[in-house]
């Protein structure tokens, strides 16, 4: 039984990655023309400061000024869906109110992720607290299951739980987990919900069991490679590339490896930067991860 | 070979519980009257919004006005040494610089807590970052070692490193992993920092190794048996009881115990609310606690 309400996320969506300035803010005018670019390459829409986009380690008032920028920059507000979660409850609302009043399709909410090993009444009493003290129609979350960085895993119970209670808020869940076992538990469980996974490879059998799409971090640099996962007729070659792809990529610290990809691309070392505790990769990791993309033709 | 500057922290300091008003924010009045009370019960200093104190789950604003409140009913700065670590380097730069300008005598700073297993190099580069971004010589830290919810331990070579690199402005270390191992090499390798611990059963241990003392959540509501613990004449019967405390407190959810003990002890039940997603005992807990503690004579 699928609702008549369109899915908040569907197809491509990019995880978006952060270019940082030399004192660690946010480079805007780099973010502005990165996501403009996704755009205009067959993304449907820009997820900024998840995970990938290194949202945890920006504050508050960075994030928010992120999505301004973007939205002075005319990108359209449907087009941007923010990680709004923080370890701390009021600027988690604070962060996802300015999200739904600047039009964001909708904002992906982590848990809270310093505690460990909440009960599922400890989150959903947190997410509660979210949506009302957020306390506007608009509002949209996708709920983020991340358990390897969050280590607040969202079990299906508590995801139902939440869906119904907040029905239209709760629109959705980020499944990041790479447990396919747990993404077919959603899909089963709550078909009226958008359910999107990053893990670029499970994609294919996420399409033919009706899941909405992705929001992955692959998106970044090769957005086709993505958009041949979604298809239809995706091939045996275009899921060996990406196996493959993923292979090298988790060879290296990913994140740093996927920020130097994108410089090289880019031919701008500006997106080497990553924030600390995360290092950039050293020119020994990069020349490594170059000639092990070339080997395998993706240069 | 001890260094000749007075320690940080020396004695026993209460990692104090923050009372809640019924929106979530800090219950300003009953923070102040709490520290007062324990500062008049033999209690060095407070520190305020650490684990115990539910720091994570506060806002920045939140946590900068709870500062700001002591220290306007006359709470002596000296007597306050503030959690100020975030998921964010910036906002951990700001709170931890509002402290120091505060005249706070230091700052208890966890490391990033989203990322799981960072480098020793990326965790160097964080509290490198921290303190040339407060960029005060007052600045004192206590690195936290607090793997249990960061997931971040902090080796002992880490913080050697650290103490090498910025002398005097890292401190000491908080080590609250339970572990006496870490705790013994920690002494052995690093006389000149305050090392203090979180485990009230490890205090007799700890000062009979040359240790500065504690920062613990039992000062809160026997601060007179963590006292007693820190005497050079501890009695078999002192160790006792604190295990046995311990024992009855971590037989529930340890916070919400404390809480729910304090309220009892204040005959206030506003005490025992927590920030989700921590959940407040239920009163079949608080009847079971209250139970256990009345057989082993807390009462």
């Amino acid at each position: 039984m699928h609702s008549h309400s369109p899915r908040l996320v569907a197809g491509l969506w990019c995880a978006t990655l952060t270019p940082l300035t030399a004192d660690g803010g946010i480079d805007h005018p780099r973010l502005v023309a990165h996501v403009q670019h996704l755009l205009a390459h067959g993304v449907a829409g820009a997820a900024p400061f998840g995970t990938t986009g290194e949202g945890p380690s920006l504050s508050v008032a960075q994030r928010r000024a992120g999505i301004d920028a973007l939205l002075a920059a005319g990108v359209a507000p449907t087009r941007i869906l923010p990680g709004t979660g923080c370890a701390s409850l009021a600027e988690t609302i604070e962060l996802t109110r300015h999200a739904v009043r600047a039009g964001c399709v909708g904002a992906l909410v982590l848990p809270p992720f310093f505690w460990k090993a909440p009960s599922d009444d400890g989150i959903f009493a947190w997410y509660a607290r979210v949506i009302e003290g957020v306390a506007d129609a608009r509002l949209r979350i996708l709920l983020y299951h991340l358990p390897q960085f969050s280590a607040v895993p969202l079990s299906v119970d508590l995801v139902a739980r939440l869906a119904a209670a907040f029905p239209g808020a709760v629109a959705g869940v980020k499944d990041s987990g790479g447990d396919w076992t747990h993404t077919q538990a959603l899909l089963a469980r709550l078909p009226e919900l958008s359910i999107v996974i990053g893990h670029e490879p499970d994609l294919p059998r996420l399409m033919r069991a009706g899941g909405a799409g992705t929001i992955c971090g692959v998106a970044n640099v090769f957005p086709d490679l993505v958009a041949a996962l979604l298809a239809p007729n995706v091939t045996a070659q275009t899921e060996a590339q990406i196996a493959r792809f993923i292979e090298i990529l988790f060879a290296q610290p990913f994140l740093p490896a996927l920020k130097s990809i994108l410089a090289d691309q880019r031919r701008d070392p500006v997106w080497r930067a990553v924030c600390p505790p995360l290092v950039a990769l050293t020119a020994a990791q990069q020349a490594s991860l170059r000639d092990a993309l070339r080997a395998a033709g993706f240069a």
